[in-house]
């Protein structure tokens, strides 16, 4: 089969980026209304239309002449002119300025006819009126009897105090240049031309073709017995086509049906400049893809040698009004396609659209720990970023700012503004890699390793994304929630207390939440800890009448537990243990009696809605979930939960922010948590 | 008067931001689809409403088991259990996995009840049914007779092979906090939960008031006669609030009529979080304003030591509905508005929308130039930019990878890779200063002088601005106009051929486009050059006969000039100065005799405009012009255009760019200009 064999010959990541850059993705141009231009690009010089200002505008208040007429006035041998009339801003002149006569303007008039400069008032008199009182200079303040005729002190040249027309930009001057892109400054500059249609770039239209009977659109009905999921690649792919600057249309999900999805990628390929698939894993999905574009279009590459994203597909797929449309397709696991889509096809749409690669997309970062590597291929590597540079991109201060205090670039080892960068391992199948990495680093097919310390760019999944300033690890915990909701910018992962603990002696974390007892001996200070109520959580009621751990050894209940190195785990082991003891009996003897002991769930609710969903007759956790989710609750005790920092992050920002609200506020923070004590 | 006695007493710049942030702009939060979130800010936590994966999920290709019948089973001693059917990824299982008996499964099957670990096919043979031919193991591809026991040759765990519901994220297990911006990859893990509708600061409502008679809609039609011009501050001011996360809404025009525009006021405070009027230049505007705020409000500031933007006011206005809206008077020149916007205004409404300040909305550059300064308050300068590093953000490298370059923050003075900051002071009423300056640098009061090379932090007037990567200064040329249009980014200011030269040589441009004969001697490159015709232009049909330039010395024929300084000026006075000659006359005689040889216009085309206007019998310019306008053309000579780029920076990747172009395509860059040849 076709993939068979291109899949042995995988192109270089070079191939594929050259193989898009040949692809035609640009739309026409097209005309929007200014009001919507703002972030559009120019599709073509713009020149002003007219003069701006659209008139000779007198910039001071005084009087307007024939600048000849004043010739050799000075103060000692002023001229006279008769005063023909006034104009004021805003209204059209009802005055000519005729050899051997004035008019009056204030600033902004348009200049009357005949005229050709200004006088300012304060170098004039007015000369009263026939029979009135001989009269003071200036103001020409219009409300009393207009005089007759003014004396000027001073000569004027053609041209002076006067703003000619298009001074500030004249009719047939170029104003803006193709490929502008629009921010409200160069708005501005339109409307005072008057432009109200903006010719534009036009914005790549990309389709969007799902495949898999088992996606459901978000907000649909799933169905998990039918191992249903929701289609996450559709909508992350559709907002990063929009923030590259295209226009995404989301075709309705193909499932499995091969003739739909022949004829939705035919019409997706009619109505679009660019098709993306994201894979399904089904490998008979993508022999229509292979179908399609072979009955009908061009096949330019198969299989890139990067990881992820090795089952990449490059064609061109043909309309049925003889031109064609571009066609990429992606890996199916959602941050292999965040990736893919970042690294070859954002950039293609930028360039149809216009767009330059925004500056706020890639990071200069320092890997934190040793990784190695050596797999032959480029890999993408998905990292977390951690800014331990306080006030850094996150409050306002920005990259170059950040950069500038740092030592210079050739040091950049132990350049401690540099965030820090660590590998995010959790599978690429996981959907919580997508908020946990920030980006990926792209490491070269021959480089073995990647020491701590070595400066690394990070290409960010959208120049939107921040890298926290904060990092915590450990324990699941409602009042760790709620601590962290008042927080800017906080990155929590919750991998349980051991592994927590771990982390943080490894130095890459700030705080880790310990709950339980620990035995580990780190370099760091409590800055808040908290009490807990543990226990065994059976459905409301009680119904097998449960009162503590030995009714799971001594009793056919299904049990379910958290994995070792949660805290909760660790205090349930240790009540194992005493239990042992009192029994004279071998603990291992007792887990193995107790059904589900082996059995472990990942966040600390899950027990509890494995009994609630009748799954199970008993599972650990807190009272607090127990009594939120309307369980009964058969209590095994008290655990410390503690908020732990690396000592030689205490003085961060970001951690003396976490110390704060910790010394403010633990009672307020386990406030109304049930079983909870500060 | 209020404003007289407050305007006394300018408060600092740190009081207005303090007002400013006392006002309440912050709306309620709203709930959008997920398809329409991107961009948007989080309001409040959102936990897991679904366990990810939501079913217990096969994770290889094999046999769903109960672990505890594999226990023992190794290679010697396999374990043999009943077959019971298949379940395959996407089905509901129809089969339930009783003690004693298996179930074939694929990857991302849904794992049958009864079972809790699944065993990799490659560790199990196929038992056949009875009356089958012994078969070797493997494969299950289910085409065949099914068998009837599988023999399992290890032993498995609960939870092996099998990605618990919720191992991805469970139920209850906090997502995402609240204040994150949603990016494509918090859309993904939204989309994973099933998230449709999501809740998020809402964005201000921020209405825009215009006062004055004389501001036209750009798209309505202008009456320059009357003095009208196009409303500028509205449109950038809108723009600059949707760039911010804010809701602009334009308010129609005030005009002068105090009755609408008191009536506008309070109609947009009941409407918006925040009002915005962008000055009208009358005072008696102004006191409108003041009535409706003393009347039905609380005024908190007026009047700022800050140049432009003394007269800013800060208040507030009730509502109908006994609330209130903030309130900020925006000064009237658009420089002055927008740079008063995006440093006390712009930040409020990101606030307000949850929104951090962008990454680039800052630069740090050095002066090119002294800059002298004693006025005794904080001043926002106007500066335009000119990014030396080759590659910098303006083709895709960004500011990080920029600074990372350069030496470090300590020798700021002679660092290279600092753009070029120099003042742009064409006035703040000009609006093509909106185009020509990049952002505002704050001088601090008690600043004497800006040294050349100091290090300086510029506020871009919107974060998309890019600095350009050409500087280009000099003669108004229709084929440099064309030459432009080629380049990425370049900025160009027509001041003439003398300013362009005096600037060349002071070392702030790359280029300077000089036409006609020069004096000056500065150490630069010729690019390239062509000639141009030059001469008078005249109505269609010369209708005043006009021959030469004798005839405006000695007829009475009105004539428009160019601006000394520029190419065309200087060949037409060396022209006056030829004739003065042959009529052994002095050359200011004869000037004297020509009316409006001191009445200059801007641009190129603006004297035959003039001309075309019927408001001049003759104008200075080129033959190109007056044919493409069809006027007549009476030539005085051809002009060298020289494109001449400072000897320093011929090796820069823009000058290098220019150059290539030159090269390519003089013939091609004059082609259909009449009267231009190569």
């Amino acid at each position: 089969m076709t993939e068979r064999k291109e899949f042995r010959d995988l192109a270089e990541p070079e191939a594929a980026r050259e193989a898009i850059a040949s692809l035609d993705l640009s739309p026409e141009p097209e005309s929007v209304p200014l009001t919507d231009a703002r972030g559009r690009v120019l599709a073509e010089r713009v020149d002003a239309g007219i003069d701006v200002p659209g008139f000779d505008r007198a910039s001071m208040d005084g009087y307007a002449v024939r600048a000849r007429d004043t010739f050799g006035a000075d103060e000692a041998d002023p001229v006279e002119l008769e005063l023909a009339g006034a104009v004021h801003a805003g209204e059209a002149p009802e005055v000519t300025v005729d050899p051997g006569t004035c008019a009056e303007v204030s600033t902004g008039a348009v200049m009357p006819d005949g005229a050709d400069a200004v006088v300012m008032v304060e170098r004039t008199d007015e000369r009263p009126a026939e029979g009135s009182e001989p009269g003071g200079n200036a103001g020409g303040d219009g409300t009393g009897d207009r005089p007759d005729r003014i004396a000027f002190r001073t000569s004027v040249a053609p041209g002076d105090h006067v703003m000619a027309a298009g001074a500030d930009i004249a009719a047939g001057a170029r104003a803006l240049g193709p490929g502008t892109r629009l921010t409200p400054r160069e708005i501005g500059l339109l409307s005072a031309l008057g432009v109200e249609e903006v010719p534009v770039r036009g914005r790549p239209t990309v389709g969007i073709v799902s495949t898999g009977d088992e996606l459901v659109r978000p907000g649909d009905d799933l169905d998990p017995s039918r191992g249903e999921i929701y289609d996450v690649n559709s909508t992350t792919i559709a907002a990063g086509v929009t923030e590259a600057g295209g226009e995404p249309v989301l075709y309705p999900h193909a499932g499995d049906d091969y003739a739909e999805m022949e004829r939705l990628l035919r019409e997706a390929a009619d109505e679009c400049d660019l098709v993306l698939s994201s894979g399904s894993t089904s490998a008979s999905a993508v022999d229509v893809i292979y179908r399609v574009i072979e009955e009908r279009g061009d096949l330019l590459l198969h299989g890139v040698a990067v990881k992820p994203g090795k089952p990449m597909l490059i064609g061109r797929l043909d309309r049925a009004d003889g031109g064609e449309s571009a066609y990429v397709g992606l890996p199916g696991y959602p941050v292999s396609a965040l990736t893919i889509f970042r690294t070859f096809v954002a950039p293609a749409i930028r360039e149809a659209a216009g767009l330059p690669e925004p500056r706020t997309a890639t990071v200069e970062g320092r890997m934190a720990v040793r990784e190695r590597y050596a797999e032959g291929r480029l890999r993408l590597m998905p990292v977390g970023l951690l800014d331990l540079g306080d006030g850094g991109a996150a409050d306002g201060r920005n990259a170059d700012e950040a950069a500038a205090d740092g030592p210079a670039a050739d040091g950049p080892a132990d350049d401690p503004d540099r965030p820090l960068v660590y590998p995010v391992d959790k599978g690429s199948g996981a959907t919580t890699s997508l908020v946990e990495a920030d980006g990926v680093v792209a490491v070269d097919p021959d480089t073995e390793y990647l020491e701590a310390g070595e400066p690394v760019t990070v290409r960010l999944f959208s120049p939107d994304v921040r890298p926290p300033t904060l990092l915590g690890v450990g324990e699941d915990d409602p009042a760790v929630n709620r601590l962290l909701d008042r927080l800017a910018n906080p990155r929590y992962l919750p991998v349980g207390s051991r592994e927590g603990y771990r982390r943080l002696r490894d130095g890459v974390p700030d705080v880790a939440v310990v709950a339980g007892p620990t035995d580990r001996d780190v370099d760091d200070a409590v800055l808040g800890e908290w009490d807990r109520e543990w226990g065994l959580v059976v459905p409301a009621g009680n119904p097998e009448g449960v009162e503590g751990l030995a009714d799971l050894v001594d009793r056919d209940l299904r049990f379910v537990n958290r994995p070792t190195g949660t805290g909760l785990r660790r205090s349930l082991d240790d009540a194992v243990a005493d239990l042992a003891d009192e029994r004279s009996a071998a603990r291992a003897d007792l887990i193995e009696r107790i059904d589900g002991y082996g059995l472990t769930l990942r966040a600390f609710e899950s027990p509890v809605r494995r009994v609630l969903a009748g799954d199970a007759d008993a599972g650990v956790g807190l009272r607090e979930t127990a009594e939120r989710l309307g369980c009964a609750f058969v209590p095994l005790g008290d655990q410390r939960v503690a908020v732990r920092a690396a000592a030689d992050r205490v003085d961060r920002e970001a951690v003396a922010s976490l110390a704060a609200e910790l010394d403010d506020g633990i009672a307020d923070l386990v406030r109304g948590l049930a079983g909870y004590s500060a």
